[in-house]
C-alpha cells in the first residue's frame, strides 16, 4: 500500500488538505459547503415525513434522496483515498457514521420493507455530529466544556440526590393516587414525576386525590428550587474559567492583565496587545 | 430645496430639537406623549378584535382607530417637514415604520376587503419599536447589551448543540412513536422535542408507549439541566461588566475604585464623588 | 387628649412595648402568637371553601371564624389603646388592613348575602401582610431586596423588552392562527403568549397551522433563554451585595476583611472577631 | 455482652471494617455492591407494578423479592452482630431503615392483604437513602451543602414572601374564577397557583374568565421572574465555597494561593503542589 506519507501523490496530499483540513481557505469551503449539504439533506428527509408534501412532490423527495446520498458517498470514497491510514479512518466514529448515513439508502433497494429503511434512515441524521467537529475551531466551546468537566463531580452529587427523591415521590404517588388516577404503576409515576419536577408538566397525568395534590405542589416547589444549583455551581466555574482567560492576555509592557476579549490596546500603558491567536480567531 | 442647516427656519429648528431631540425637557415630554398615544393605540386595536366588545361599541373603536391615524399622520408629516435630511429619514427604518403604520387604514377606505384590512392592521404595531429609542437613555440597556455580545459566540456554541440534540430527539421520537400516537412527521415531532426541552410541555402531543416515554423524560431533564449554561456564561459577562462601570467611578482625591452607583462621596477618604452623568442619568 | 408621651399611664407604656415594640422577650412572643393566629385563620377559611368539610363541620368553621374575629378586634382596639398618634396609626397602611380583616364578619350579620361576605372576605387575608413586619428583623431580606433596587433599571429595561416581543408575537399569533383554532381576540392571544413565553404551557390554546407552530417553537427557545438575563443581573448584584457585607467584617487587630458570616475569630491573626449583632442576629 | 471493644473477635473486627468501613478496598467493594442490590431490588419492585409484566412473570418477581429480602436480612443480622454498640445501631436511622426494608415481605406472609403489603412495601425504598452514605466520599456534596446552609436564611425569606404571594393569589383567583371554572376551593385553587409559579401548567385547572387569565398572566410572570433571586443567592455563595477551596491549594514554595483542582505544579514558581487529598480524592 501507498499509505507512507512521503510516496503520496501532489493530488492526494492536496485533497487530504482540502477535505480533513480546516486552516486553508479551501478547507474552510469545503466544511462549509459539506454542513449546508448535511442541513439540506435533514430538512429534506423531515418534509418527506409531511403526508402531504410527501404525496405531491415524492418524485423530487426520491431525486433528492439519491442526489445527496450519491454526493456523500463521494466525500466518502474520497476520504477513503486521500487518508493517511484508511483502516483507522473507516473505523473511526465519523469514518462508521459516514458510512452508516449513506447505506440505508442502498440497502433499500435490496430490501424494499417501507419499515424498515424509516428505521435506519433515521440513522443518517447522525451526519449532523459531523458538524461538531468545527466546533473545534471554537475556544468558547472548549471553555464551556472544561467548566462543565471542572463542575461533573458537583453536578453528579446533584444529579445523583434528584434521582433519589425522583424514586420516593414516585412510589409515594403511586400509593396515594393508584391506577386508578393515571398512576399505573410505578414506572409510569416516576414518569410523571420527572414530567413534574422539570415543571414541563403535560397534564396528560394529574393528581385527582388532596393528599396527591399536596405532594405534587411540593413536587412542583421541589423542582422550581433545586433548578438553582446546577447554575449556581456551572456559573461559578463559567466565571472562573473566563476569568482565567481573560488574565492570559497579559500586556508586554506594563504586565497588566485582565483585558476584554475585544480589547487591542493595554486600558493601564497603551502599548499595543498581543492578538489571542489561538482563543479569539474563529 | 431648503435642506442646508443654516438656513432653517428658526420654527423648524425648534421642531426639529423637540421630535427628533431628547435632551431639553419639551424633547422628553413630546417623546413620552408619543409612546403613551401608541401604547393608547395598540390597546385600542387590541380590545376591537374581542368580539362582544366590537359588536357593543365598535363605532368609538373607529372614531378611536381614526384619531390616532391622524394623529400619527401628522406627526410623521412633521418629522418630514422638520428633519435636516428628508430622504434619509423616510428610508430610514423608524421612517418606513412610522409610513407603514398610518397606511392600512388609509388603504382600507379604498380596498374595502377585511381580511387584507386585518393583515395589514398588524404593521401598525411595529409603531411600538419607536419607543426603543428611548431605551438609548438607558446605561443599563447598553450594559446588558455588550454582555450579550461578549457572551454571544458562547451561546452560539450551545444554541448549536441544543440545536443538534432537538434534531436527533425529534427523528428518534418520530420513530419510536410515529403517526399514530401523534408524531406524524419529523417537523410535528421536532416542535414536540421544542415544547418538551423549554419544559412549556403543552400536552398536546405526549408519548404513548414505554419507550418513547423514557426518551421524553431524558429531554425534559437534559432540557432541565442544559438552562444552567446560558445563564452561567451571561452572569459571567453581566459580572464583569458591572464591576467595568464600578470601576469607572474613580476618587480624584485617593484614587479609590468601585464604589456603588448610588454613593455620593468616596467610602475611603470621604470626598465628593464625580456623578457618572451619561452612566446613571435617567 | 393624653397624647403626650410622659403622660402616658405605665400600663399603656408597657402594652405598647409588647404589641408595636420587637426587641423585649414579650414582644417577640407577641409577635409569634399573632402570626400563629393569623396563619390559623387563614387555614380555617381555606378548609371552610371546601364543600365536603363545610357541610360536616359548618358550625366549627362559624365558631372558629367569630374566635378569630373577636381576637383580632381585641388586638385592634389595644393598638389603638396604647399607640403614641392613634390617628398616625388608624391612617397607617397596617391600621386599615387591621380594620378591614375584622369589619367583613361582623359586616356580613348586617347584610347577610353570601356572596358579598365571600367577596370581602378575601381582604381577611391581607392580616398575613402584617408579618412582613418580621421580616425587618432580617438583614437577609434587606441585602435581597437592596440587590432587587440596585438592579431594578436593567430590570426594567429587561421587561421592557419582553414586553414588547410579547405584544409583537401576540399579534403575529392572532393573524396566523385566527379565532377558529382558540386566539379569539389579541388580548387572548396575549395571554397564549405569556403562557409560553414563561413556559408555563397550559395547553388549553395550542398552535394548529404549521407556520403558527413554528412561530410557537421561536417563542418558546426566547422564553427559555431569556430567562438568563434577569438571573445574570441579580445575580450579579447580590454578589456584589455579599462582598460588601463580608467586608463589613473587619478583624480590629490586623485589619482582614471578608470574613465568613459563620466566622468568630479572624483566620489570619486568631484575634476574637466583633459579633456582626445588627446584621446576623435574628 | 461483648460490647467492649478489646474483647472483640477478629472475625468481628474485620466484618466491621468491611459492613462500616469504607477506607479498605474490601470496605468500598462492600458499599458498592450493596448500592447496586439497592437499585436492583427497587427495579423488581417498579417493574412489578407494570401489570403486563407482573401477569407474565409474577412467580420470578416473587423469587427474586425473596432474594432480596434474605440478602438483605442477612447484612442486617451482620450489621448486629459487628456493630460495638448494637443497641445504638438498632435505633439508629439507618437501623431502622434498614429492619423497615426487610419487615413488609415477613409481614406480608401472616397479613395477606394485598393493599396493606402494598402500602408498606414503598417503605423498602428508604433502602436507597443508605446510598446517601456514600455522599460523605464528596468533598463537592459538602460545598454544595455549605453553600446551601449559607445561604438558607436568604432563602427562608424567599419562600416566605413565595408563600404570601401565592396565599393571596390563591384566594384573588378564588373569588374571581369560583367552583364553575375549576377552582372548587381556596386549597383547589393554592394548588393552580402553586402549578401556575413555577411554571409547571398542567392544564387541568385554567382561568376562563377574563380577569382570571390576567392575574393568571400575572401570576406566570411573577413565577418566571422571581426563579432569578434563589439562584443569584445560591451562586453568589457557591462561587464565594469555591473560592475558599482554591484558596486552601496554597503553594508551599512561594505562598500562591487559588490554583485549579486538577492543577499539581504551581503556575507561578513550578515547584509541585501538595494533592488536596482530603478534598480531591473521591
Amino acid at each position: 500500500m501507498a499509505d507512507q506519507p512521503p510516496q503520496d501523490s501532489l493530488l492526494k496530499q492536496r485533497l487530504r488538505t482540502i477535505i480533513f483540513g480546516t486552516d486553508t481557505p479551501a478547507g474552510k469551503a469545503f466544511d462549509i459547503s459539506l454542513m449546508v449539504a448535511i442541513v439540506a439533506s435533514i430538512v429534506l428527509i423531515s418534509l418527506d415525513t409531511i403526508g402531504s408534501l410527501s404525496d405531491a412532490y415524492g418524485e423530487y423527495f426520491i431525486i433528492g434522496e439519491w442526489f445527496f446520498t450519491i454526493l456523500f458517498t463521494i466525500e466518502y470514497l474520497l476520504r477513503l483515498y486521500c487518508s493517511q491510514n484508511r483502516l483507522h479512518y473507516a473505523r473511526s466514529f465519523f469514518g462508521v457514521v459516514d458510512l452508516l448515513s449513506i447505506l440505508p439508502s442502498y440497502l433499500a433497494l435490496i430490501f424494499p420493507a417501507a419499515n424498515f429503511a424509516l428505521a435506519i434512515r433515521v440513522l443518517r441524521l447522525f451526519r449532523v455530529f459531523r458538524v461538531l467537529k468545527l466546533l473545534r475551531f471554537l475556544a468558547d466551546g472548549n471553555l464551556l466544556l472544561k467548566a462543565m468537566m471542572q463542575s461533573s463531580r458537583k453536578v453528579f452529587v446533584f444529579f445523583f440526590s434528584v434521582t433519589l427523591i425522583i424514586l420516593v415521590l414516585s412510589v409515594v404517588m403511586y400509593v396515594i393516587e393508584g391506577p386508578q388516577n393515571g398512576f399505573s404503576s410505578i414506572p409510569k409515576s416516576m414518569y410523571w414525576t420527572i414530567v413534574t419536577i422539570t415543571t414541563v408538566g403535560y397534564g396528560d397525568i394529574t393528581p385527582q386525590t388532596p393528599l396527591g395534590q399536596i405532594i405534587a405542589s411540593l413536587t412542583m416547589l421541589i423542582g422550581y428550587s433545586i433548578i438553582a444549583i446546577p447554575t449556581g455551581i456551572l456559573t461559578a466555574e463559567i466565571s472562573h474559567e473566563m476569568v482565567k482567560v481573560r488574565d492570559l492576555r497579559k500586556c508586554s509592557n506594563c504586565g497588566k492583565k485582565g483585558h476584554d476579549n475585544d480589547a487591542q490596546f493595554c486600558n493601564h500603558c497603551g502599548s499595543e496587545l498581543e492578538a489571542l491567536a489561538s482563543l479569539t480567531q474563529p
